[in-house]
C-alpha cells in the first residue's frame, strides 16, 4: 500500500492483529473468546421486530440499553440508596472498544496514562493513536497485579489508569476490595475498570460509581452476552463522566450504536435467567477444563474469565498452537515477552473441550 | 457537565446538532432524509438469517458488502475493461460518517482541506476533532458550486477537497463532466466526493476511480437504500487509498461494521429491483411536491436528491418550520447565513407530502 496521499500519521502506524477468523476450513474456534452459546431467544426476537423499522435513524441515546443495563446491575448487585444506577450512569458504544477510544480525547488526551505490561494489547494501540504517552506497569512474577504499585506507588504525572479485571490474556482478577483500595488511594487519577470478562467469576465494581468519582468500568456485550456479532458495550461511571463522553460523542458521531444493536443489547441485559444459565455452563466447562490440563502437566493460572491462560510443560507454546491449528482446533499464541510459553484458550462446549483435551492428549502421545 | 477528569480538547469541543428525533409524539418526519419506504424484504431477511450467527465477531474485511458493491456499480455503471471495482475498491464502514472520520488520519492529517461554506455540517465538525485546518468556497449566488473555482483556482496548500454532490442540505448536483474536470485540474490534491444523495438523480463518479488516483467516493446506504437505522456506509476508490484507510481502521479498530449491517448492506446492495423502484417512487414524488411547492409562491433548488431546499416568500422560513411542527410535520430549518430564508424538506411518500402541502396551504392562508 502506496499512495502519495497517506498522511504522516497513518504512514507510521502499527497495526493491532486480532485473533484470526480463518474461512479455510471449519476450525473449533476457541481463540478469540466468544461465548459457545448462541444468543437467547429473546434477543433474536427483538431483532426481528426491529428490522422493520431500519429505514429511521437510531435513537441517538440509546436509552432503551441504557435503561436495561443499569436495571440489570441494580438487581444483581442489589444496589439501594444512592448507590442505584439510572440511565444518567450509562454510555453505550459500537463495542467496548468503541468505548475505550471515546475515553482517550474525552479524559486522556493530553495527560500521561499507565497500564500493565501484559494485559489488553489494544491499549497501547489506542495510545499510540490518540498521541497519548503511557507508562507500563509490570505485574509480579506469577503474572498477578500488584495492588500495592497501584496504592500510593503511582507517579503524579499519571492522569489515568486502565486496569483490565479479570485481566487479559492471564484470567486472573482482582477483588472489589482490591479495586476499592486502588480507588480510595488515587482521588485525582481517573480508574478504568475493563470488565470486558468480569461474569465468568469476577466482582464488578458497578455498585461503587457513585461512591467514586475516579472510577470508570467498560463493559462489552460480546462475551458474557453472545453478541460479538453485533458490536455492543458500555460505561458504567458517575453521571458527569458520563455526560463528558456524551458530550465528546455527540461533538462528532451521534449514532454510533445502531437499531439492531440497540434492540439486542437491551434484549439481552433483560434475559437475566439465560445470561445466568450460559456463564454458569462456562464456568463449570473451565473448571473441568483446568483440572483436565493441570493433569496434563499444564501451569494454569486461576481464571475468572471465560479463557485459560496455560503453559504446557512437555512441548513449546508455540509448537503446541501450531499442531493444533492443523489438526482444526484455534487458540490463541502470544509472540511476546513474559507470555510466550502460554496459550490463551477460550472456553468452549463441554464437547469442544473434550476435543482440545483429547487432541492435547495425542500430540503429547498420552 | 463539569468533572475535572475532562481533557482540554474535549471541553472545547462544539457538538454537531443532528435533525431531532422526537419522542413526545407521532410526527410526519420530513427532518433528517431518511427513506419513507423500509429495507426490501431480502433485506429483513439476510438480518433473520444471520442473527443465529452473533455470538462470533464478524468478518473484519466485510468482503460479502465490498462484493456486493463492486457488483451493483458495473452493474448499474455497465463498467468494462480497467474501469471495473473489484472488492479492492471498497472499504466499509459504520456509517459513511465513519468512514469520513477514518479520511481524517489517513489522508488529511497534517494538511489543510477545503470545502463549500454551505454543505454538510459534519466536515467542520471532524475538522475541529482531528485539528486539521479548513478553508471555506462560497458557493454563487444561487447556491450552486462554481466549478472555476475549483478547477486551476485552489490554493496549493490545500490537500484535499470534500465535495457533497448532490450538495446537501441545497440538492443541487455537478454533472459527472464537471467532476471528472475538478479531477484532472487537481492531481496532487485528493478530491472526496461525498454522494450520500446520489441516488436520486445525480450521476455517480464510481466508474472513475480507477482513472483518477485523487478521486475517493463515500457512500451511505441509509438514504437510497433505506439502513439509516443500521450505520453502514462505504469508500470507493482505488485500490492504493483503500488499502490506505484499511491500514488505519486496522491499527485501531477491526471490527466496525457488525454481522447484521454486513449482511444487510450486502442484501441491499444486490436487489437492484427494489431500490430502483423505491428510488423512482421517491424522484416523483419529489418533482410534485416541487410543483406544488412553486405554486404555493416558494424559490424552490432543483434538487437531484431526497429532499428539497425551499425559500417561502409569504412568511418567514424559521416562522413555517414552528408552524409545520406544531401542526405535527417536522422540517429541517438551519439559522444560518445564506440559507436561513429556506426549509429543507425531506421526501417522503406522496401521502406524506400531500399532508405537507396541505398543512402549508392551511397555514398561508390558501
Amino acid at each position: 500500500m502506496t499512495t502519495t496521499f497517506l498522511s504522516e500519521l497513518a504512514a507510521g502506524l502499527e497495526p493491532y492483529v486480532p485473533g484470526e477468523q480463518p474461512k479455510d476450513k471449519k476450525y473449533i474456534k476457541l481463540n478469540t473468546n466468544e461465548n459457545p452459546y448462541p444468543p437467547s431467544e429473546a434477543v433474536i426476537r427483538a431483532i426481528e421486530e426491529e428490522a422493520a423499522n431500519l429505514r429511521l435513524y437510531p435513537d441517538p441515546d440509546a436509552t432503551a440499553v441504557r435503561t436495561a443495563a443499569a436495571e440489570y446491575y441494580n438487581d444483581a448487585l442489589q444496589l439501594t440508596g444512592t448507590d442505584r444506577l439510572t440511565e444518567e450512569n450509562i454510555f453505550v458504544g459500537n463495542g467496548s472498544d468503541e468505548v475505550l477510544a471515546f475515553l482517550f480525547p474525552t479524559f486522556f488526551k493530553g495527560k500521561k496514562i499507565a497500564f500493565a505490561d501484559v494485559t489488553y494489547s489494544f491499549y497501547p494501540v489506542y495510545a499510540s493513536l490518540f498521541e497519548v504517552p503511557y507508562e507500563l506497569l509490570p505485574l509480579k512474577e506469577d503474572l498477578s497485579v500488584d495492588v500495592e504499585q497501584y496504592c500510593g506507588g503511582l507517579p503524579g504525572d499519571i492522569g489515568a489508569v486502565l486496569l483490565c479485571n479479570p485481566n487479559a490474556p492471564t484470567g486472573r482478577a482482582l477483588q472489589l476490595a482490591e479495586i476499592e483500595r486502588i480507588l480510595a488511594a488515587n482521588p485525582e487519577k481517573l480508574i478504568v475498570v475493563d470488565e470486558a470478562y468480569v461474569d465468568f467469576g469476577a466482582q464488578t465494581a458497578a455498585g461503587a460509581v457513585n461512591r467514586y468519582e475516579n472510577l470508570l468500568i467498560t463493559q462489552t456485550l460480546s462475551k458474557s452476552r453472545q453478541l460479538a456479532g453485533i458490536r455492543a458495550g458500555i460505561a458504567v461511571a458517575s453521571k458527569s463522566l458520563i455526560a463528558g463522553i456524551n458530550a465528546v460523542k455527540n461533538s462528532f458521531n451521534s449514532y454510533t450504536a445502531d437499531r439492531l444493536a440497540i434492540a439486542a443489547a437491551a434484549a439481552a441485559f433483560r434475559d437475566r435467567q439465560y445470561f445466568d444459565m450460559t456463564r454458569e455452563k462456562i464456568i463449570s466447562t473451565r473448571q473441568r477444563t483446568e483440572e483436565q490440563l493441570r493433569e496434563l502437566g499444564f501451569d494454569v493460572i486461576p481464571s475468572s474469565s471465560n479463557f485459560l491462560f496455560a503453559a504446557p510443560r512437555e512441548i513449546e507454546a508455540a509448537e503446541l498452537f501450531s499442531r493444533l491449528r492443523e489438526a482444526g482446533i484455534l487458540v490463541r499464541y502470544f509472540a511476546k515477552p513474559r507470555i510466550d510459553d502460554r496459550l490463551r484458550i477460550t472456553v468452549g462446549t463441554d464437547e469442544e473441550m473434550d476435543a482440545l483435551i483429547r487432541e492435547i492428549r495425542n500430540i503429547l502421545g498420552r
